[in-house]
């Protein structure tokens, strides 16, 4: 068997693989406030470009950013059922504004707040309250405005990027006269969050909606992405709702409509979060580590001087100096194609690891011998650590926009075959059963994944669903609805729903 | 007197100004949480700018991002003295994870913490915590990292953009194995800011160190920029802090160094924040509101389409969305120009006034006539509003890029021709309580202003300071060093010192 970079591998131990991808990338650690990530730089700098590359979608499509509190009045919190009902049991609570000297010569909390203020778990109440003052009139309409932000939910079990106490993302929340156009709002988002994640991420993602256990709390509809990981479990990678009048009516966002009559707004709301990061190691990741796509990668080519005399060291930096400044002239996406040159006086072997845990799509080798014969040693990241290529220099600049271009598609169709061969139709109980059953993992051909089956809302399948572990992940847009039995309770069905095991 | 859409000017009552020039501007509103504000969006357009392009030069002298929990242990606060002292007394507390249905039928805070945490006024306690792990060896440093986050200190007084309780901000924190790297670095920033300041913002500033009483809480040696506003009070406007060995010890960040001995290292914090676009409104503005810097400006040019009848109206949309082309290809400090053409049906006055407000640069109208005579009518923010040209439309795109240009360099030009005006050399306690008397604001050309004086510590200064509201901004690092007479206590003296009232 190969040597490889983390242990233990995919198939040992996958939780205990995707923490160490996390650690060998260094992305990430745990910090000292319970349920609270460090973003490292390397993670960090993936967050960079999710933020710039799909921020740049948002604008284009004529929305905004701002910036609104990070503390909710209680009160607010309350003013929709569900919504409270869904984040009062897991949110930071500020109850005090400063501290004072305590018998015991420490600090204790004084100043106490009449009312106290939690930390966002998410901002519809405290933004709402806001529109409320900016919306009049028609001619106010629609406000289309998102907020980069970071946000707090007190999660019991927490996984890094995945499930954390503290994280970053970004909202937005718009408001329209007409409920057709918050919902086409809502739709026009989550085909953007779509196309991000495929052309962006590489990850292949299955949009629908949610069924109502699944909800977002106080929404009339949440739409969903959702990706498989390689242990063939859902991913939720993004959502937008359609929020109806349940928050236009408590926040009082009014308008003066064409007709002279006053009406409550119709709104939306929509995210995503770091937990793309952890979508990205998932989907992407092998037993060398990450695998950063190349429209996403903060380093594209990585250029990996090697010399052995001090003679040698400086021809060969000058080299890769010069060759760094020309591939940084190609364009790929649009976008100068960034490069590093790693002349850190470590061994070779040591760096070019490092770059492999870390995903970088193409690595250079470069020695003297090398410069002689005016090649390159190239290797790819969406190919086997030990396979390289001797490439000549200036048909490897002539080609290298071509070349990451191949590794991104390379991995979304890799991505997108793997799911595909994990979806099935599932037609009975006992093939339901049979396929998220773990003594069944001894066949993985059948184990996991989604399973497309015919479903309606009844106890029989909320208990099914429950004792598997399973949820319905959503409504499928795509594929023509085709009538049929549900296979929990025998009733009819008007169309198959996605189910899998999720994070 | 001409009309102005700012009422009161500047010369009325300054500090009403301000605030009416962020509203007409649209750049920020009180928020419903205490002392906290909604960043709107052309004021976080702002911010993006400030953002983006500072950010740039931050990775190009080697930094890299990160992100740190917001919440800060109790005890971690209490590490240093100094420190604790400084942000305990107003700060916001969490005491609870949950909320519960209290006996009157709301909610009230539960699940108590073992220990409160205080959310993040300034990140030094943790980020040293985090750092303590991070740094094992000479070879782990230097550590150059800068966070993009949101702070908050529980202010009892607040002002838009200049006192919030929750801020945006970037800090930077660093570590390094000898003290003159630390201190090296601590300058390094304090000049990426000067420049930053005076060729984005074009705001003069005056690079110093602060006298011991105005220091960061905890730091050996703050360095500060300062600037003037137009009402001639001091704006401090970003800081640099050699912090030494202060942090690193109580949060024991220790290193094997070259020569096999375990050691501290030397650390630097910095920052700038949202107080900046407090600082532009200030500098810049006028009677008509807010005045951006083309290198900042969201908007570099927008285009005021104007019409009467439909036929002319969609001729002149047609011309206007050609124009627009044909300015967006050219660039003015090395980004392609932004232009924005308000087809918005509303009249063409109220429109202009908008843009006027907003403090967008260049302006252009458009009418059937000007399309005709193949020109523009051109007005420029720096210039009267009811100032305009006619330029030939070909001239104008030749030459957009140095009428940009132009407006920046005018900018910077008056804002430091009017610093200078109210900068003084003082050298008796005389002129110095008559420079800073508000009795003496009917001589409005002897009050106000920057005082350079000498001085030495001594509680008269303190005293006699104390007493006029008055404060040593700096001890400017440029000219020379001139030994006199501290104006207070009558000692012998070093150098001058900045003394102004301030922000």
């Amino acid at each position: 068997m190969a040597k490889t970079a983390i242990k233990p591998t995919r198939a040992d131990n996958y939780p205990e693989w995707y923490q160490q991808v996390v650690k060998a990338a260094d992305m990430a650690e745990e910090s000292p406030v319970r349920g609270c990530y460090v973003i490292k730089p390397w993670g960090y700098s993936i967050w960079e470009n999710i933020q710039r590359l799909l921020d740049a979608r948002f604008k284009e499509t004529g929305h905004v950013n701002a910036y609104f509190p990070l503390l909710i009045p209680k009160s607010y919190l309350e003013r929709e059922a569900e919504h409270v009902e869904g984040f009062a049991k897991e949110c930071a609570v500020v109850t005090h504004h400063r501290l004072q000297e305590s018998p015991d010569g420490g600090l204790e909390p004084a100043g106490k707040l009449e009312e106290p203020y939690i930390i966002r778990p998410t901002s519809e109440t405290i933004i709402g309250e806001v529109y409320s003052k900016w919306v009049q009139s028609y001619r106010d309409l629609p406000i289309l405005v998102n907020q980069w932000a970071n946000v707090m939910r007190w999660e019991m079990r927490t996984r890094v990027f995945l499930r954390t106490a503290e994280f970053l993302w970004q909202e937005g929340h718009t408001c329209h006269a007409k409920e057709q156009e918050a919902i086409d709002e809502t739709l026009l988002i989550l085909n953007l969050y779509a196309k991000f994640a495929e052309e962006v991420l590489a990850i292949p993602v299955i949009k629908g909606l949610k069924t109502a256990d699944e909800r977002f709390p106080g929404a009339v509809d949440t739409y969903t992405i959702e990706a498989m990981m390689q242990d063939r479990k859902a991913l939720q990678a993004g959502t937008s709702h359609f929020l109806g009048q349940n928050f236009s009516k408590p926040a009082n966002i009014k308008f003066l409509d064409e007709d002279n009559v006053e009406k409550f707004v119709w709104t939306s709301s929509w995210g995503v979060s770091t937990r793309l990061i952890g979508a990205l190691i998932m989907t992407h990741g092998d037993d060398d580590g990450l695998i950063v796509p190349p429209r996403l990668a903060p380093r594209q080519v990585i250029l990996n001087p090697i010399w052995r005399s001090d003679d040698d060291k400086s021809k060969v930096l000058e080299h890769c100096d010069a060759l760094a400044a020309e591939i940084r002239e190609q364009r790929y996406a649009d976008e100068r194609i960034s490069v590093f040159v790693d002349k850190r006086d470590i061994r070779g072997g040591e760096k070019n690891w490092e770059h492999v845990k870390k995903g970088v799509p193409i690595r250079l080798e470069i020695g003297p011998r090398d410069i002689e014969k005016g090649s390159v040693c190239m290797r790819r990241r969406d190919q086997p650590s030990n396979e390289k290529a001797f490439v000549d220099r200036g048909e490897f600049i002539a080609t290298v926009s071509e070349t990451l271009a191949s590794i991104q598609s390379n991995l979304y169709d890799r991505a997108t075959a793997f799911r595909d061969e994990h979806t099935r139709n599932v037609d009975s109980l006992e093939d339901f059963r049979a396929m998220f059953t773990p003594k069944n993992a001894k066949k993985p051909e059948i184990h996991g994944g989604f399973a497309l089956a015919h479903w309606t809302e009844s106890e029989e399948a909320k208990a099914e669903l429950k004792k598997l572990k399973v949820t319905a992940r959503c409504i499928p847009h795509e594929g023509e609805a085709e009538p049929g039995t549900c296979i929990f309770s025998g009733k009819p069905s008007e169309r198959r729903v996605v189910f899998a095991k999720a994070y």
